[in-house]
């Protein structure tokens, strides 16, 4: 982890702090941990005053965090992270207002209350809006997961045979994404046939039979960020109704990714997206149309009718609508973009999304 | 899921909620949720009161809840969950004290706080003590989920190379996993050599060598049930240190497991492993012995020094002493146990847990 990279992240908090007229932030939500400090284990919290950087972590990762001491210093923690942080913000005279992430558990954050005398504040977005901003290295890293899951993906197919199941098709995948040093951003979805309108089904015993659909929804994570991308194949022939929804879903796509510049409102992609698949006299999906991914899969910014705010340059999301028509068939087609000075770039170029008509898969 | 287990269940969180005063539950943590109501997505919460149990979900989940109609009043949420269940308990005039799990966020509960006239109170593990005593079924899982550990294992080990990295062995384990229409229970950990040393070390690049020690820590969900397993193995011939290291640990084990029957006091347990790790001379591990397991890979009871209560039958929990010297060697042996009306069972019986000596692999 780049040092210059850490103490520019850590200035923006404390911009944040001064702004909120507090001395202090503690971070409890482990990307946040990771994003300001580094560090990447569990179980970890992050003390940032306007003097120094804390990692709290316990025997387990004291090893691995060892490297970290020329930016935070790093105290283990013998017991529970409340009696530590306590402990520690007694020492630190000059604290005075310390606020607390509005994603800590309301059990851990009851124990703070009684045992650190020092007024408590509940904070939100305070690290998430500075995530939503990516650097160049960030999107470089969402951009190398999406090419590592253009490459798990095509090998995979290559080895898709007739009766294997959702869920040894998803294991093939991940395999294929360990064998290329990376690994899941989240527990991959395999649903064939009318399993694809679950839009979080778990994969299952279902075998792959001819004039099958498949839809895989999966990402790969790769130096800590994660890409996020889901497929859809025919096993054969497609049918009538199956191409209208594939080509709809895609134009539905293609209007979002469209829009995508600096300055536009977010809801409005989320409207092109749905006016597709509204005009075409299909049902419109009930999710949201994407979702920032960086550290963590589901991050800022979220794209969908109630968001409030306009596109900034760097930020990273996905472009997903779909159509589910339940017992019948599910379609969805996502990729991750980025927001450019002047538009937007598609990160995820993989050979079966940007093909016209609907992928075919022959086994 | 059985109507009749749902049931006995529900009855359960309102004898609680009867002895705390509470009209009503609002269930947060994904596992209560599942155990109460058998329900198993994402970003669903259930509202428990004395006449009704709600699952409040969303548009990606209402086919799948549809079969749990049965037993709960399914909702679904159009927008943020907060607004829909301060709208249900609006409608519902008898509700006056609501309970609200310890393990939601913060953020939520401040929402909560700001939605619902009704008087709210935080509570902590009204569903998780239920969840500490299993029922046949679960244990019964749990222990198929061992089974199918055992045999992805035991299948993995037949394929292992040199030179294969620590990443792609846990690629190919993960693989079986899913072969054996099963999942994992988390991120399946590969550590070669030194690595072993830190107990919570991110498979690599690092290649495996002739003279080499491989630590798998690693689970299988199975119907929604966890184990955690741990194994280690020489390659070639293994170290004088490492011998005595993995001889240690076992009888460390064998001393814990021996202890383990109804009305033990848990910290006892703990000590015992400890106690022979120290008296040969070796480094105590910092985490604890063990920790329950069921529908999370990690919930109750932990079996730690600073435990308080004693052991009950039907509690399921692993126990895994370590020894870790950083830079030369790491050994953890852990395996999933059950709690019996006169003593303990070994859910896991696996060939290489119960192996006298170093467990040695031939490439």
């Amino acid at each position: 982890m780049n040092r210059e990279i850490i103490k520019k992240r850590i200035n923006a908090v404390r911009r944040q702090l001064n702004k909120k007229k507090m001395d202090c932030l503690i971070v409890t939500k482990p990307a946040n941990v990771t994003y300001t400090t580094g560090f990447s284990g569990d179980d970890s919290w992050a003390v940032i005053t306007h003097r120094a950087v804390y990692l709290l972590t316990d025997s387990r990762y004291v090893e691995q965090a060892a490297n970290l001491r020329r930016h935070c210093k790093i105290v283990e923690r013998p017991g529970p992270m409340v009696g530590t942080v306590a402990k520690l913000l007694t020492k630190l005279k000059s604290v005075q207002t310390i606020g607390v992430e509005k994603s800590t558990p309301l059990a851990d954050f009851e124990m703070l209350r009684k045992n650190i005398k020092t007024r408590l504040k509940t904070v939100a977005n305070v690290v998430e809006q500075l995530r939503d901003i990516k650097d160049a290295g960030e999107i470089t890293a969402v951009k190398k997961a999406t090419q590592i899951a253009a490459e798990a993906i095509e090998r995979t197919l290559r080895h898709i045979r007739p009766a294997i199941t959702e869920n040894e098709l998803a294991g093939m995948l991940d395999f294929q994404i360990r064998k290329l040093a990376a690994r899941n951003s989240f527990e991959t979805i395999v649903a064939f046939g009318h399993n694809g309108s679950l839009p979080h089904h778990q994969p299952g015993a279902r075998r792959l039979k001819n004039n099958d659909t498949v839809l895989i929804d999966f990402g790969v994570r790769y130096k800590g960020y994660c890409c996020d991308l889901t497929r859809c194949f025919v096993v054969g022939g497609a049918s009538a109704l199956y191409k209208k929804v594939y080509e709809t879903v895609q134009a539905a796509q293609t209007a979002a990714i469209k829009l995508i510049k600096p300055g536009v409102e977010i809801r409005k992609v989320d409207t092109a997206a749905r006016e597709v698949i509204a005009e075409a006299g299909l049902p419109v999906y009930g999710h949201g149309t994407g979702h920032g991914l960086g550290l963590e899969v589901h991050e800022g910014p979220v794209i969908s009718k109630e968001s409030k705010g306009r596109l900034q340059p760097a930020m990273v999301f996905t472009i997903e609508p779909g159509v589910y028509i339940p017992g019948k068939l599910g379609v969805r087609i996502e990729d991750d973009v980025s927001v450019t000075e002047k538009g937007c770039k598609v990160l995820s170029e993989m050979r079966h999304g940007t093909a016209k008509g609907v992928p075919m898969l022959r086994l």
